[in-house]
């Protein structure tokens, strides 16, 4: 039986042909006490639903649907190891992974906080030789650049919070310089080439498979790069400028890299919850081994939040059920994630993976092809800077869009008066975007005077994310926070949001097409991709001619 | 009337209807020819329109609908210099910014193409200056550092532009380094003032009304910083190390910079249509003036198509009225642009300001409210690198996306073998991708015997533009391509592209809240703003007791 014919869902389909007749403005001028009753803390955030379009009422037949979904037991679930991915017939341990030392999990005869400690201390070792400057290249340099080759999980986690946390960077950091190589067309790397010194420069080849294609094309072009720059054999280059990050040591090992340089973590860590483990190897080398255990501590306080919290009061779940309730029951197609702090620049693009790879799924763990929706469109950018771009789409568009606002409340407590005032204006602006899309132009006095165009319809719904300050920590809850959004999702749509068989079929396709580029005989292509692949050969002159 | 109500959207409507019951994959079967007939080309590019879900009908029927709509007219009107923006009462002339030397176009009494080429000539002595060296910050060094502060229109296009472009620095620009600092939070600009020797650094402070307050928080900070590091008086430093660029000559005046180191733009030149003017001035220091020339050429290229193609193989007009079709007639709310080449990374940011601010309006121009739905949401990544990203909604979700997947034939001409390879994996991955969405897993044998989760549906609509290869010529065709398709679905949808109330509102309501920061009574507010703002004041100490 789907779930849209249950009596949890029905009644918040009943209840939303009512709620949709009232608009937040409304909602807050009925409620006095809106934001009191629909704001929610945990020591370092708070979590603000009071500006969405419900009603406390919403908020308990939700509560409720999750209920008759299991969320409990789910969530026990996935703490204790339970296989919650069926199709790879695997547990999804990313919690495990932040848990203190002091803690065991046992999965068959292993346990898996005493491997997590293990790999976590052998990168600790690999950190500090390199910060200590003992890791060293062909010809004795030590490494002053390290580039992270990888793509997907294997990039977006480490990029995003190399970013956010460049304030953490320690003294026996600063020499070091990180950067992400990720785009299979060789674009980045290729860039870096020219700039960087082949002694001194170290290649992380990041890969949970050891077999993505995208990586082994830029870590082949870098080998090269390196053979030819140094006249080294390739096994000296292997051993001075490659380490490899897998849960596949022979493939790696195969590849070239020997197991002294290898770091490695385990099937039951998906690529997008892998920057906790090992794949966060660059995070750690640029904010030091203390700081990386800060960011896993924060996530780990959010996970203890998730396991133990009633799920009226659990900020993971009231997240979930905000955006189950704009999807599924308001018809949001789209999600906007807008931080209002540069150095969370990389966060859209990071959930962009987490949401839409998780729960961009229509088939049910029951193998039926589901009749509700799932995952909507997840984008954003800086806010401020989206501001200045897309934003005259979310006050005066036609289509609705639920938002989240992310920010500091303090930050630059050590700095200019002028970075501080900067802060404060970023603050007024976040605050005053949320205000706008909820309320409308109802907050001046005369609006509707105004000429059609100048109106503000309002009434779009968002969340604010308010962190103390952003720090390892903060940082780590916040991610945390997003990561069992996703999942409480899932259980609502029972969806396998660990699982992506969607981007197996691609690979196997492209494999067959890049063989045909040189072939005369593309008949039996659709016409388009014929067509296409016509005029790739005219234009770069590997065009046949019919009797050649 | 609505246009809903003509004959021509009607006929479109009952047209959808039987469309919708055709999957792509049957539509390559029943239309053997169907690249050939529903691709089309300039010199240097080609649109392949042969995977979106429509048949040749259609495209006749949308061809009535836009001549319904009067689009030559408009066409005209636009080149003429009509007063397409009645909001703001001006004409939007983007396009006379790439009218070659020899031209002209009256506007009241000035020929405007005799301005484009003052301001343009004015730019190029200064980006002569500092390429020779003859520009000198306050201790006589010659400039190594370029920091572009602007926001929107002011930095997205001169951002993707130089990150599109970096192939083509010439020798004299190669000792220059061009950042952007955009976010009002100034994080990227504190990260670089770390960096940076201010005797050798430069400032361009690009705003078009000189009055952005994020660009004008960035050029306070920045110049706080100069002063401090100098101790040379403000006059100095406002001389040697500042360029306004802007439509206001007297605030940039006021603000300090001399008007010799002014360069000028005008009120018709809208901030996201501007990157072709002294906006572009970043792009002409990074890829030198006669590059420069090459970009407005290749612009001028597709103005001249534009406005001289024949509705029915007029490449903007075709690449707008698919967007139509999807959007109106096929319920698509979402829009993927995903470039498959390291180059375009941020065309998907430009792209989504251009179109979203542009058309994100739910107000006719005869001031009513749209009974249609206008702007989509865009969003977009590196092709190959949202694959290990979001593909998996593409392909196995519950959203209908439309895609546009860009990419250059050839490349890497007279790079490594490695590299040439990649962009063989580039070409070949970009064509598997609209290949496997378009038709689903049809292509593979015995498909449907695999497990509901593993199977793929296709019938996800795209366009692939591909360009012979990627210059600044091809560039400026690729984005007065999407300039043009913009304002053609404005023309279908009678919306100003050209204004943008929306962001308006939001600037006073910041300002306004600013000031409540330090008070202690926010009861004017909504509870969630003064809950929010009471927060803030909890944890940064500003909270004033009640009896303080």
């Amino acid at each position: 039986m789907s779930i849209t014919s249950s009596a949890a869902w029905q009644a918040l389909q009943t209840h939303a042909e009512q709620v949709k007749q009232t608009h937040i403005k409304d909602m807050f001028a009925q409620q006095p006490a809106r934001f009191s009753e629909l704001s929610f803390q945990t020591e370092h955030l708070l979590l603000d639903l009071s500006k969405q379009r419900f009603q406390l009422t919403t908020v308990d037949l939700l509560v409720r649907l999750a209920t008759a979904q299991q969320l409990p037991t789910k969530i026990q679930a996935m703490f204790d190891g339970a296989i919650l991915n069926p199709s790879e017939n695997r547990p999804a341990l990313h919690s495990a992974l932040r848990q203190p030392r002091d803690k065991s999990l046992a999965l068959g005869d292993t346990d898996v906080i005493a491997d997590v400690h293990h790999s976590l201390d052998a990168m600790e070792q690999l950190v500090k030789r390199i910060h200590r400057r003992q890791w060293r290249g062909y010809d004795g340099s030590p490494i002053q650049n390290v580039v992270n080759i990888g793509v997907g999980g294997s990039d977006l986690g480490p990029l995003m919070c190399c970013k956010a946390l460049s304030e953490w960077v320690p003294e026996e950091a600063r020499q070091l310089n990180i950067h992400f190589v990720s785009s299979m067309d060789g674009s980045q790397l290729e860039r870096l080439l020219h700039q960087l010194d082949p002694a001194s420069t170290l290649f992380i080849i990041s890969s949970k498979s050891f077999s993505t294609i995208d990586t082994l094309a830029n870590a082949k072009t870098a080998r090269e790069w390196l053979i030819n720059a140094s006249g080294a054999p390739a096994e000296i280059i292997n051993q001075h400028h490659f380490i490899g990050v897998t849960s596949k040591a022979e493939k790696a090992a195969s590849w070239g890299i020997p197991l002294a340089n290898q770091l490695h973590f385990w099937d039951w860590t998906g690529g997008r919850y892998s920057l906790w483990s090992v794949i966060g190897f660059p995070i750690a080398l640029h904010i030091g081994m203390e700081n990386f255990h800060r960011l896993l501590a924060g996530a780990h306080q959010m996970d203890e939040h998730f396991r133990t919290t009633e799920l009226s009061d659990n900020l993971p779940v009231l997240l979930a059920l905000t955006d189950i309730w704009n999807i599924n029951f308001l018809d949001i197609h789209a999600h906007a994630i807008l931080p209002y702090d540069g150095r969370l620049s990389h966060l859209p693009a990071y959930l962009e993976q987490l949401e839409m790879e998780s729960n961009g799924k229509n088939v049910s763990l029951d193998g039926q092809v589901t009749d509700y929706r799932t995952c909507p469109i997840l984008w954003g950018e800086i806010g401020s800077n989206a501001q200045h771009a897309f934003y005259q789409l979310l006050h005066q568009g036609t289509e609705a869009v639920m938002c989240d606002f992310i920010v500091p409340a303090q930050r630059y407590q050590h700095a200019s008066t002028e970075l501080q005032q900067q802060h404060q204006l970023a603050l007024a602006n976040c605050l005053a975007q949320s205000r706008l899309l909820a309320l409308g132009d109802s907050i001046l006095d005369a609006a509707e005077q105004a000429p059609a165009h100048k109106r503000y319809q309002g009434n779009q719904p968002s969340s604010t994310i308010m962190l103390k300050s952003l720090n390892p920590e903060t940082l780590g809850e916040l991610i945390a926070l997003y990561e069992h959004k996703v999942f409480v999702q899932s259980v609502i749509w029972n969806i396998n949001p660990f699982d992506q068989w969607g981007v197996e079929l691609g690979k196997v396709i492209a494999t067959e097409l890049l063989s045909q580029f040189d072939d005369d005989d593309t008949s039996a292509l659709d016409s388009s991709t014929a067509g296409l692949i016509d005029f790739i050969q005219s234009n770069t002159g590997t065009r046949h001619t019919n009797d050649g």
